[in-house]
Protein backbone atom coordinates (compact mmCIF):
# COMPACT_ATOMS: atom_id res chain seq x y z
CA UNK A 1 0.00 0.00 0.00
CA UNK A 2 1.58 2.99 -1.46
CA UNK A 3 -1.18 5.84 -1.07
CA UNK A 4 -3.97 6.05 0.63
CA UNK A 5 -7.47 5.43 -1.03
CA UNK A 6 -9.33 7.81 1.21
CA UNK A 7 -7.70 10.94 0.40
CA UNK A 8 -4.78 9.98 -1.76
CA UNK A 9 -1.70 11.36 0.51
CA UNK A 10 1.75 8.69 0.02
CA UNK A 11 2.36 9.74 3.71
CA UNK A 12 1.32 6.18 4.68
CA UNK A 13 2.79 4.60 7.91
CA UNK A 14 3.21 0.87 8.76
CA UNK A 15 1.97 1.70 12.58
CA UNK A 16 0.20 0.10 15.79
CA UNK A 17 -2.79 2.43 15.96
CA UNK A 18 -4.23 3.28 19.29
CA UNK A 19 -5.84 0.49 21.37
CA UNK A 20 -4.54 -1.97 18.98
CA UNK A 21 -1.78 -4.59 18.65
CA UNK A 22 -0.68 -5.19 15.13
CA UNK A 23 1.32 -3.32 12.51
CA UNK A 24 -1.73 -1.91 10.06
CA UNK A 25 -1.20 0.61 6.88
CA UNK A 26 -1.76 4.07 8.74
CA UNK A 27 -2.87 7.49 6.54
CA UNK A 28 -0.52 10.07 8.52
CA UNK A 29 -2.60 12.47 6.54
CA UNK A 30 -6.34 11.76 6.93
CA UNK A 31 -5.61 8.89 10.13
CA UNK A 32 -7.99 6.38 8.46
CA UNK A 33 -6.30 2.67 9.59
CA UNK A 34 -6.29 0.36 6.91
CA UNK A 35 -7.04 -3.61 8.02
CA UNK A 36 -6.12 -6.54 5.79
CA UNK A 37 -7.61 -9.85 6.80
CA UNK A 38 -8.15 -14.39 6.07
CA UNK A 39 -10.02 -14.93 2.58
CA UNK A 40 -12.22 -17.71 2.43
CA UNK A 41 -11.86 -20.22 -0.44
CA UNK A 42 -14.92 -22.19 -0.66
CA UNK A 43 -15.68 -25.22 -2.59
CA UNK A 44 -16.91 -28.66 -3.81
CA UNK A 45 -16.10 -32.51 -3.79
CA UNK A 46 -19.20 -33.36 -5.95
CA UNK A 47 -20.14 -37.03 -6.14
CA UNK A 48 -21.70 -38.89 -9.16
CA UNK A 49 -22.29 -42.54 -9.47
CA UNK A 50 -18.88 -42.76 -7.01
CA UNK A 51 -16.96 -40.52 -9.12
CA UNK A 52 -15.66 -37.16 -8.53
CA UNK A 53 -16.01 -33.85 -10.26
CA UNK A 54 -11.95 -32.48 -10.86
CA UNK A 55 -10.88 -29.96 -12.67
CA UNK A 56 -7.92 -29.20 -14.68
CA UNK A 57 -6.79 -25.06 -13.44
CA UNK A 58 -6.35 -23.23 -16.99
CA UNK A 59 -4.72 -20.24 -14.88
CA UNK A 60 -2.22 -19.44 -12.42
CA UNK A 61 -1.22 -20.29 -9.77
CA UNK A 62 -0.74 -24.19 -10.90
CA UNK A 63 -1.73 -23.86 -14.52
CA UNK A 64 -2.19 -27.54 -15.77
CA UNK A 65 -2.52 -29.06 -12.37
CA UNK A 66 -5.87 -30.40 -11.09
CA UNK A 67 -7.73 -28.90 -8.50
CA UNK A 68 -11.29 -29.48 -6.82
CA UNK A 69 -13.55 -26.25 -7.82
CA UNK A 70 -13.20 -23.82 -5.38
CA UNK A 71 -12.38 -20.21 -5.23
CA UNK A 72 -12.60 -16.86 -3.15
CA UNK A 73 -15.79 -16.11 -1.70
CA UNK A 74 -17.31 -12.95 -2.48
CA UNK A 75 -19.18 -10.35 -0.33
CA UNK A 76 -23.00 -10.65 -0.03
CA UNK A 77 -22.64 -14.67 -0.09
CA UNK A 78 -23.18 -17.65 1.63
CA UNK A 79 -20.08 -19.87 2.22
CA UNK A 80 -22.85 -22.67 0.79
CA UNK A 81 -23.58 -20.11 -2.05
CA UNK A 82 -19.95 -19.31 -2.69
CA UNK A 83 -19.18 -23.23 -3.01
CA UNK A 84 -22.31 -23.65 -5.14
CA UNK A 85 -21.41 -20.57 -7.37
CA UNK A 86 -17.24 -21.81 -7.83
CA UNK A 87 -18.55 -25.53 -9.18
CA UNK A 88 -20.92 -23.76 -11.91
CA UNK A 89 -17.75 -21.63 -12.90
CA UNK A 90 -15.24 -23.84 -13.05
CA UNK A 91 -16.69 -27.03 -14.02
CA UNK A 92 -20.70 -25.57 -15.24
CA UNK A 93 -21.47 -27.80 -13.16
CA UNK A 94 -24.56 -27.96 -10.66
CA UNK A 95 -24.91 -29.73 -7.07
CA UNK A 96 -27.60 -30.64 -4.69
CA UNK A 97 -27.52 -32.18 -1.15
CA UNK A 98 -24.55 -29.84 -0.15
CA UNK A 99 -22.88 -31.10 3.20
CA UNK A 100 -19.93 -28.74 5.30
CA UNK A 101 -17.31 -31.21 5.35
CA UNK A 102 -13.50 -29.43 5.69
CA UNK A 103 -12.26 -26.44 7.18
CA UNK A 104 -8.19 -26.10 6.92
CA UNK A 105 -6.64 -23.13 7.89
CA UNK A 106 -3.68 -22.02 5.93
CA UNK A 107 -2.35 -19.53 8.41
CA UNK A 108 0.82 -18.99 6.10
CA UNK A 109 -1.50 -17.53 2.72
CA UNK A 110 -3.49 -16.26 6.01
CA UNK A 111 -6.60 -18.44 3.90
CA UNK A 112 -9.24 -20.79 5.45
CA UNK A 113 -10.30 -23.12 2.76
CA UNK A 114 -13.80 -24.41 3.33
CA UNK A 115 -14.79 -27.60 0.90
CA UNK A 116 -18.51 -29.51 1.01
CA UNK A 117 -19.70 -32.80 0.07
CA UNK A 118 -22.32 -32.23 -2.72
CA UNK A 119 -23.93 -34.77 -5.52
CA UNK A 120 -23.41 -33.38 -8.97
CA UNK A 121 -26.74 -32.93 -10.35
CA UNK A 122 -27.36 -35.43 -13.68
CA UNK A 123 -23.14 -36.27 -13.46
CA UNK A 124 -23.41 -33.28 -16.11
CA UNK A 125 -19.85 -31.12 -16.30
CA UNK A 126 -17.95 -29.09 -18.62
CA UNK A 127 -14.90 -26.48 -18.35
CA UNK A 128 -15.34 -23.22 -17.57
CA UNK A 129 -13.20 -20.31 -18.43
CA UNK A 130 -10.99 -20.91 -15.81
CA UNK A 131 -10.75 -25.31 -16.62
CA UNK A 132 -9.14 -26.58 -19.08
CA UNK A 133 -10.97 -29.66 -19.18
CA UNK A 134 -13.11 -31.40 -16.18
CA UNK A 135 -13.06 -35.11 -15.48
CA UNK A 136 -15.03 -37.35 -13.44
CA UNK A 137 -12.85 -39.27 -11.40
CA UNK A 138 -13.00 -42.67 -8.90
CA UNK A 139 -10.58 -42.44 -5.69
CA UNK A 140 -7.47 -44.66 -8.36
CA UNK A 141 -8.23 -42.50 -11.30
CA UNK A 142 -7.20 -39.03 -8.81
CA UNK A 143 -3.49 -37.72 -10.11
CA UNK A 144 -1.95 -37.63 -6.82
CA UNK A 145 1.13 -36.66 -8.00
CA UNK A 146 -0.18 -33.78 -9.76
CA UNK A 147 -2.73 -31.97 -8.13
CA UNK A 148 -2.70 -28.17 -7.21
CA UNK A 149 -2.60 -27.93 -4.08
CA UNK A 150 -2.16 -30.11 -0.49
CA UNK A 151 -5.44 -28.77 0.81
CA UNK A 152 -6.83 -30.50 -2.09
CA UNK A 153 -5.08 -33.48 -1.34
CA UNK A 154 -6.36 -33.57 2.21
CA UNK A 155 -9.60 -33.07 1.27
CA UNK A 156 -9.61 -35.54 -1.30
CA UNK A 157 -7.59 -38.42 1.16
CA UNK A 158 -10.55 -37.39 3.88
CA UNK A 159 -13.39 -37.91 1.78
CA UNK A 160 -12.41 -41.38 0.40
CA UNK A 161 -11.29 -42.56 3.64
CA UNK A 162 -14.56 -41.83 5.48
CA UNK A 163 -16.70 -43.38 2.02
CA UNK A 164 -14.88 -46.43 2.86
CA UNK A 165 -15.58 -46.34 6.51
CA UNK A 166 -19.30 -45.74 5.41
CA UNK A 167 -19.67 -42.53 7.54
CA UNK A 168 -18.93 -38.73 6.85
CA UNK A 169 -17.32 -36.63 9.65
CA UNK A 170 -16.61 -33.14 9.21
CA UNK A 171 -12.78 -32.22 9.48
CA UNK A 172 -10.97 -29.13 11.19
CA UNK A 173 -7.05 -29.06 10.41
CA UNK A 174 -4.57 -26.93 9.36
CA UNK A 175 -2.26 -26.89 6.60
CA UNK A 176 1.06 -24.77 6.98
CA UNK A 177 3.87 -24.82 5.08
CA UNK A 178 7.20 -24.05 7.47
CA UNK A 179 9.98 -21.66 6.51
CA UNK A 180 12.32 -24.91 5.00
CA UNK A 181 9.23 -25.67 2.74
CA UNK A 182 8.12 -28.68 4.53
CA UNK A 183 4.77 -29.00 5.44
CA UNK A 184 3.05 -29.46 8.67
CA UNK A 185 -0.53 -30.70 8.07
CA UNK A 186 -2.21 -31.16 11.79
CA UNK A 187 -6.05 -32.75 12.71
CA UNK A 188 -8.23 -31.60 15.89
CA UNK B 1 -12.18 3.97 -2.81
CA UNK B 2 -11.68 7.52 -4.42
CA UNK B 3 -7.98 6.81 -5.15
CA UNK B 4 -5.86 3.60 -6.19
CA UNK B 5 -3.28 2.74 -3.12
CA UNK B 6 -0.84 1.85 -5.64
CA UNK B 7 -0.16 4.46 -7.92
CA UNK B 8 -2.14 7.40 -6.28
CA UNK B 9 -4.65 7.81 -9.70
CA UNK B 10 -8.25 9.22 -8.74
CA UNK B 11 -8.96 7.78 -11.56
CA UNK B 12 -11.06 4.91 -9.97
CA UNK B 13 -13.48 3.21 -12.05
CA UNK B 14 -16.23 0.98 -10.65
CA UNK B 15 -16.16 -2.25 -13.71
CA UNK B 16 -16.55 -5.55 -14.26
CA UNK B 17 -13.00 -6.94 -15.47
CA UNK B 18 -12.21 -9.14 -18.28
CA UNK B 19 -13.05 -12.52 -17.51
CA UNK B 20 -14.78 -11.34 -14.05
CA UNK B 21 -18.60 -11.14 -13.66
CA UNK B 22 -18.54 -8.86 -10.50
CA UNK B 23 -18.10 -4.82 -10.28
CA UNK B 24 -14.62 -4.06 -8.97
CA UNK B 25 -12.98 -0.84 -7.96
CA UNK B 26 -10.46 -0.77 -10.78
CA UNK B 27 -7.54 2.28 -11.41
CA UNK B 28 -7.67 3.43 -15.03
CA UNK B 29 -4.45 4.18 -14.96
CA UNK B 30 -2.22 1.30 -13.64
CA UNK B 31 -5.12 -1.10 -14.09
CA UNK B 32 -4.94 -2.60 -11.21
CA UNK B 33 -8.00 -4.17 -9.44
CA UNK B 34 -9.39 -4.57 -6.03
CA UNK B 35 -11.00 -7.06 -4.40
CA UNK B 36 -13.25 -6.99 -1.10
CA UNK B 37 -14.00 -10.13 0.57
CA UNK B 38 -16.00 -11.21 3.39
CA UNK B 39 -14.12 -11.22 6.87
CA UNK B 40 -14.56 -13.92 9.43
CA UNK B 41 -15.43 -12.97 13.02
CA UNK B 42 -14.44 -16.03 15.34
CA UNK B 43 -15.09 -16.47 19.02
CA UNK B 44 -15.76 -18.88 21.99
CA UNK B 45 -18.75 -20.07 23.86
CA UNK B 46 -16.00 -20.87 27.18
CA UNK B 47 -17.74 -22.54 30.24
CA UNK B 48 -17.22 -23.12 33.62
CA UNK B 49 -18.66 -24.99 35.53
CA UNK B 50 -22.14 -24.79 34.16
CA UNK B 51 -21.79 -20.66 33.39
CA UNK B 52 -20.55 -19.21 30.52
CA UNK B 53 -18.69 -15.91 29.63
CA UNK B 54 -20.17 -13.39 28.85
CA UNK B 55 -18.54 -9.24 28.13
CA UNK B 56 -20.40 -6.03 28.35
CA UNK B 57 -19.42 -3.91 25.35
CA UNK B 58 -17.40 -0.94 26.12
CA UNK B 59 -17.07 -0.05 21.77
CA UNK B 60 -19.24 0.60 19.48
CA UNK B 61 -21.22 -0.87 17.62
CA UNK B 62 -23.44 -2.03 20.40
CA UNK B 63 -21.49 -0.55 23.66
CA UNK B 64 -23.39 -1.43 26.76
CA UNK B 65 -24.70 -4.82 25.05
CA UNK B 66 -23.88 -8.15 26.20
CA UNK B 67 -21.91 -10.46 24.05
CA UNK B 68 -19.35 -13.66 23.74
CA UNK B 69 -15.84 -12.84 23.08
CA UNK B 70 -15.34 -12.74 19.25
CA UNK B 71 -13.83 -10.83 17.13
CA UNK B 72 -12.12 -10.05 13.81
CA UNK B 73 -9.58 -12.85 13.03
CA UNK B 74 -6.07 -11.18 11.63
CA UNK B 75 -4.08 -12.66 8.83
CA UNK B 76 -1.89 -15.20 9.47
CA UNK B 77 -3.47 -16.91 12.33
CA UNK B 78 -6.04 -20.01 12.71
CA UNK B 79 -9.57 -20.11 13.13
CA UNK B 80 -8.82 -21.42 16.91
CA UNK B 81 -6.01 -19.26 17.42
CA UNK B 82 -7.91 -15.97 16.74
CA UNK B 83 -10.93 -17.50 18.77
CA UNK B 84 -9.14 -18.14 21.65
CA UNK B 85 -7.06 -14.49 21.27
CA UNK B 86 -9.92 -12.75 20.87
CA UNK B 87 -11.43 -14.49 24.35
CA UNK B 88 -8.07 -13.08 25.98
CA UNK B 89 -8.22 -9.44 24.79
CA UNK B 90 -11.74 -9.34 25.68
CA UNK B 91 -12.01 -10.98 29.00
CA UNK B 92 -8.44 -11.71 29.39
CA UNK B 93 -9.42 -15.31 29.75
CA UNK B 94 -7.99 -18.25 28.94
CA UNK B 95 -9.91 -21.41 27.21
CA UNK B 96 -8.87 -25.14 27.06
CA UNK B 97 -10.36 -28.01 24.88
CA UNK B 98 -11.88 -25.97 21.96
CA UNK B 99 -14.29 -27.61 19.94
CA UNK B 100 -15.58 -25.99 16.75
CA UNK B 101 -19.79 -25.38 17.22
CA UNK B 102 -21.45 -22.50 14.78
CA UNK B 103 -21.08 -21.78 11.73
CA UNK B 104 -23.40 -18.31 10.43
CA UNK B 105 -23.52 -16.80 7.10
CA UNK B 106 -23.92 -12.69 7.91
CA UNK B 107 -24.52 -12.20 4.15
CA UNK B 108 -25.76 -8.72 4.60
CA UNK B 109 -22.83 -7.34 5.97
CA UNK B 110 -20.72 -10.03 4.10
CA UNK B 111 -19.18 -11.95 7.53
CA UNK B 112 -19.00 -15.28 8.65
CA UNK B 113 -19.24 -15.93 12.49
CA UNK B 114 -17.68 -19.19 13.43
CA UNK B 115 -17.81 -19.76 17.62
CA UNK B 116 -15.83 -22.34 19.18
CA UNK B 117 -17.21 -24.62 22.46
CA UNK B 118 -14.13 -24.30 25.05
CA UNK B 119 -13.32 -24.69 28.95
CA UNK B 120 -12.85 -21.38 30.29
CA UNK B 121 -9.78 -22.53 32.43
CA UNK B 122 -9.77 -21.80 35.98
CA UNK B 123 -12.95 -19.71 36.31
CA UNK B 124 -10.79 -16.95 35.46
CA UNK B 125 -11.31 -13.69 33.86
CA UNK B 126 -11.58 -9.66 33.89
CA UNK B 127 -12.70 -6.67 31.56
CA UNK B 128 -10.28 -6.42 28.44
CA UNK B 129 -9.99 -3.05 27.15
CA UNK B 130 -13.43 -3.74 24.41
CA UNK B 131 -15.22 -5.08 27.76
CA UNK B 132 -17.33 -3.00 30.25
CA UNK B 133 -17.46 -5.91 32.81
CA UNK B 134 -17.48 -9.67 32.62
CA UNK B 135 -19.39 -12.01 34.15
CA UNK B 136 -19.83 -15.58 34.07
CA UNK B 137 -23.63 -16.53 33.48
CA UNK B 138 -26.03 -19.54 33.94
CA UNK B 139 -28.79 -19.94 31.29
CA UNK B 140 -31.34 -17.90 33.47
CA UNK B 141 -29.23 -15.33 33.76
CA UNK B 142 -28.20 -14.51 30.39
CA UNK B 143 -29.72 -11.02 29.52
CA UNK B 144 -31.51 -12.52 26.07
CA UNK B 145 -33.61 -8.81 25.78
CA UNK B 146 -30.02 -7.31 25.71
CA UNK B 147 -27.84 -8.85 23.63
CA UNK B 148 -25.51 -7.14 21.15
CA UNK B 149 -25.97 -9.27 18.11
CA UNK B 150 -28.82 -11.79 16.93
CA UNK B 151 -25.55 -14.22 15.91
CA UNK B 152 -24.96 -14.46 19.51
CA UNK B 153 -28.48 -14.80 20.81
CA UNK B 154 -28.73 -18.19 17.90
CA UNK B 155 -25.64 -19.49 19.22
CA UNK B 156 -26.44 -19.41 22.75
CA UNK B 157 -30.04 -20.64 21.82
CA UNK B 158 -27.97 -23.97 19.89
CA UNK B 159 -25.88 -24.18 23.05
CA UNK B 160 -28.39 -24.87 26.23
CA UNK B 161 -30.65 -26.86 23.96
CA UNK B 162 -27.67 -29.27 23.22
CA UNK B 163 -26.41 -29.14 26.26
CA UNK B 164 -30.17 -29.82 27.86
CA UNK B 165 -30.31 -32.71 25.00
CA UNK B 166 -26.77 -34.42 26.26
CA UNK B 167 -25.20 -33.85 22.73
CA UNK B 168 -23.26 -31.03 21.66
CA UNK B 169 -22.98 -30.93 16.90
CA UNK B 170 -22.13 -28.85 15.24
CA UNK B 171 -24.21 -25.72 13.33
CA UNK B 172 -24.53 -24.05 10.33
CA UNK B 173 -26.64 -21.46 9.52
CA UNK B 174 -27.72 -18.10 8.04
CA UNK B 175 -28.65 -14.84 9.70
CA UNK B 176 -30.46 -12.34 7.06
CA UNK B 177 -31.39 -8.93 7.96
CA UNK B 178 -33.87 -8.28 5.19
CA UNK B 179 -34.13 -4.85 4.11
CA UNK B 180 -37.71 -4.53 5.51
CA UNK B 181 -35.15 -5.02 8.67
CA UNK B 182 -36.94 -8.44 9.78
CA UNK B 183 -34.21 -11.24 10.61
CA UNK B 184 -34.73 -14.60 8.41
CA UNK B 185 -32.91 -17.46 10.10
CA UNK B 186 -32.11 -20.64 8.24
CA UNK B 187 -30.56 -23.78 9.44
CA UNK B 188 -29.14 -26.69 7.40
Amino acid sequence: MKFCSSCGSADITHSIPKDDNRLRFVCASCEEIFYHNPKMVVGCIAEWQGKILMCKRAIEPRHGKWTLPAGFMENEETVHAAAARETQEEAQAEVANMSLYTIYNLPHISQVYIMFRADLVAGKASPGIESLEVALMDEAEIPWDDLAFPVIRESLLHYFEDRRHGEFTMHYGDIRRLENTELEIKHY
